[in-house]
């Protein structure tokens, strides 16, 4: 997808109820955008199926989800207090403030005035909790989870008697006062993120650290990324950050670019050191086998919800002419997919409705369905196929007599009549994976090919 | 649940892993609090099981997820900035800040200092956005979700073209700088919302919001909430918010006494008015029938993801003598129980393990499970019943001969022997509501009565 593609895709999110710009009756709050109807289910899936990988499918990774507000000490000990700025200049004449790093003449880039000496601007957000408004009440937004992994360790292995190496998972909001939000929900000040630590004996940090790119590689490719649009960038040592002792980015090629997308960190012992040594507790793991309290190292895989968002819409935004017209289509992984299943009457006629409330009602426990009965069944095919429903089910006055429906696949546009009673089951199996071809029929099933 | 029970609950939450103070290590941030491993998966199931009532099941409602920071002016035009505040005091010898109506003698509870006449104090979180920290970046943690729903509505009405009535359900954090936290997770300052706006034709309010108020009710007793300790209470004129024509709260007989679990509220047209009014934009609907733009009026149901958990949590602690050994156990709902089956060998045992590992294997696609082999099976059994796992799964030596392995369930503590082929349709079945007895084994199954 190229960068004049990002403003489609933007108009789509809009028109189809992906994602809106936040407060937008108000002007919008810059670089805010919240999620629509299609939207919110994307979200939830892409949490989900990171959920279901991370924690339930693997016998070595725990949850967690601690709160937002964390006590301001945290953020002395991990370091983001002191280190966690950004170099600003402001202008003297006007006031205004701007990236040191942006600037090439030394003058404000909005009037031309004299600015001042480089200054650290802190990027977490400030607010105050307590009935006083004062300095002892100050507390930050946490600018990412992970902090909230390291100060509930000791908590989490005493009520989970873990063994290394194990891991703790969490998804939750951070916010940063980025000085230069942009490119749709790439960077923005309020994010969700879906951070894992991941915790090994010293010096077994390398075999984990590989491991876990992989793995977290092939989660977006399981999910429908092409993996030309992925590849792994390796930081160099002036790139690290204080606590890395590595670090790799898995990018994507955004449509501004490639751009990461998650970022994989061996943070050695730095935090638990830090936070031992702040709260004056003992963070440490007692080795069995060697009888020794160590300190365990942590590998860090670190992705985000918006971003992962960005790139699964990006990757699956299609343009292509069918019959001479243009179609745009959604080719999300049926996973990811907002609605499952689309319950198509031909029409409004009100023969029909009976009929489609009864296979709506059949498949809703199972699926997440939509029902639309407005405008022809050409443009309602076209408003799923940008919704990225992966089938169709169509009532037409034939169903009335034969009690089958017309079963439509969104990228091949090929269709199938079932039996009604078979409808639950032939989706789930399609939902599943299996191929929308004349093979794969259920009993009582008819081929009727591709029809647009 | 007794009061005195609290300190039980609060201490298992801790000990299983439910629920941990926030920034422990630090000596906490007063009444916050972090979920631990078992704690998000309860809150997961609790979101997933409102979200599959609220929009998945129904055919008049569609999800949203608006950002926590949102423009300021929508705190304006809801009443939040000049209304959202409790008369407050200080003290002007010592300070300190103290709600006026909790002071009797117009004195400082402290110090015993004079005091200042009451003023305002604005509940929301201030923070600020941007590189500059002016009155211009000024913006609110959102003091509850609603809001984000409203200043969605067209946007909405646009992508989805909904008829009314239809509903825009939510969920996600809030913060309000409440003066008196407490009660655990019952309030705290950092908390998670799940709410409701059902637009609906005015005129049709009283009916929508009877229905509400049921099937609300009836979401709590689904999941297992006893009846006897849910009540409604309908507010009386004088309680009213200033937007309310009526508001119903369901309470929930807390371990602290009766207390509001979820807030229904007949809110009219005065959210919709209102931002229309403030923004300058048109916020209506269209109703094909009389072809006019109407206002809809809205019915809210409120509830909180925090408060639902520590009403499921209290409803499920139950205390019992088994064999003149004190039981605790968790009887949580199945669908709410973070841990659906606990997979454990007899003993560690090195002939066990391959076998244990190949049905904990099998089990963990389909299900939230757990492995545990240590200390005795009996002890192994109350720490499942303390997180409220309603299977647990045993593999034996006899299991290695006929590849059959034992059932046990939670609130019964009956056992029945199943061969691993038919285990997860058996563990499914079970989890689903069947019942756990003689009447209902698999094939080739063989009841073994209760067992504790």
């Amino acid at each position: 997808m190229a960068l004049q593609d990002m403003d489609k895709l933007v108009s789509l999110c809009k028109r189809r109820g992906f994602i809106f710009p936040s407060s937008e009756i108000y002007g919008g709050l810059a670089s805010t955008w919240d999620y629509g109807p299609l939207g919110v289910e994307l979200k939830r899936n892409i949490r989900d199926a990171w959920w279901r990988a991370t924690v339930q499918e693997r016998d070595d990774m725990v949850g967690l989800d601690a709160a937002i507000l964390m006590h301001p000490q945290v953020w002395e000990a991990s370091g983001h207090l002191a280190g966690f700025a950004d170099p600003m200049v402001d202008c003297k004449a006007c006031k205004q403030r701007w990236r040191a790093d942006a600037l090439k003449e030394g003058r404000c880039p909005a009037c031309g005035g004299e600015v001042t000496a480089p200054r650290n601007f802190n990027l977490m957000l400030k607010t105050h909790l307590g009935p006083v408004e004062d300095s002892a009440a100050v507390v930050y937004l946490r600018p990412e989870t992970a902090q909230g992994i390291f100060v509930n360790f000791a908590n989490v292995l005493s009520a989970t008697r873990r063994k290394l190496p194990f891991g703790i998972a969490q998804i939750g909001k951070a916010f940063r006062n980025e000085i230069t939000p942009g490119n749709f929900i790439f960077r923005t000040r309020e994010f969700e993120q879906m951070e894992i630590e991941y915790f090994v004996k010293p010096g077994t940090e390398d075999e984990h650290f590989d491991r876990w790119v992989q793995a977290r590689f092939d989660w977006y490719v399981n999910l429908g990324i092409r993996p030309e649009n992925l590849r792994r960038r390796p930081h160099g040592p002036d790139e690290l950050a204080h606590y890395a002792r590595a670090c790799s980015d898995i990018e994507y090629r955004f449509p501004m670019g490639w751009s990461e997308l998650e970022g994989i960190a061996n943070r050695g012992d730095f935090d638990l050191r830090q936070h031992a040594q702040s709260s004056g507790k003992e963070l440490t793991y007692f080795d069995e086998e060697t009888k020794e309290h160590i300190v365990p190292s942590v590998i860090e895989p670190s992705a985000g919800v918006d971003r992962s968002l960005l790139a699964f819409l990006a990757d699956a935004y299609t343009e292509e002419t069918v019959r001479g017209e243009p179609r745009v289509v959604l080719r999300l992984h049926p996973a990811l997919a907002p609605i499952k299943v689309a319950v198509l009457p031909l029409s409004r006629n009100e023969r029909l409705l009976p009929l489609a409330q009864e296979a709506h009602a059949l498949l809703r426990p199972h699926f997440m369905t939509q029902g639309d009965d407005t405008q022809s069944i050409g443009r309602r095919y076209r408003r799923q196929d940008e919704a990225g429903t992966p089938l169709c089910v169509t009532i037409d006055f034939e169903s009335l007599e034969d009690r089958a429906v017309t079963i439509r696949e969104r990228d091949s546009m090929a269709q199938m009549r079932v039996p009604l009673a078979a409808l639950a089951a032939t989706l789930r199996a399609k939902l599943a994976g299996e191929p929308c071809d004349e093979a794969h029929l259920p009993e009582g099933g008819k081929w009727l090919g591709a029809r647009g």
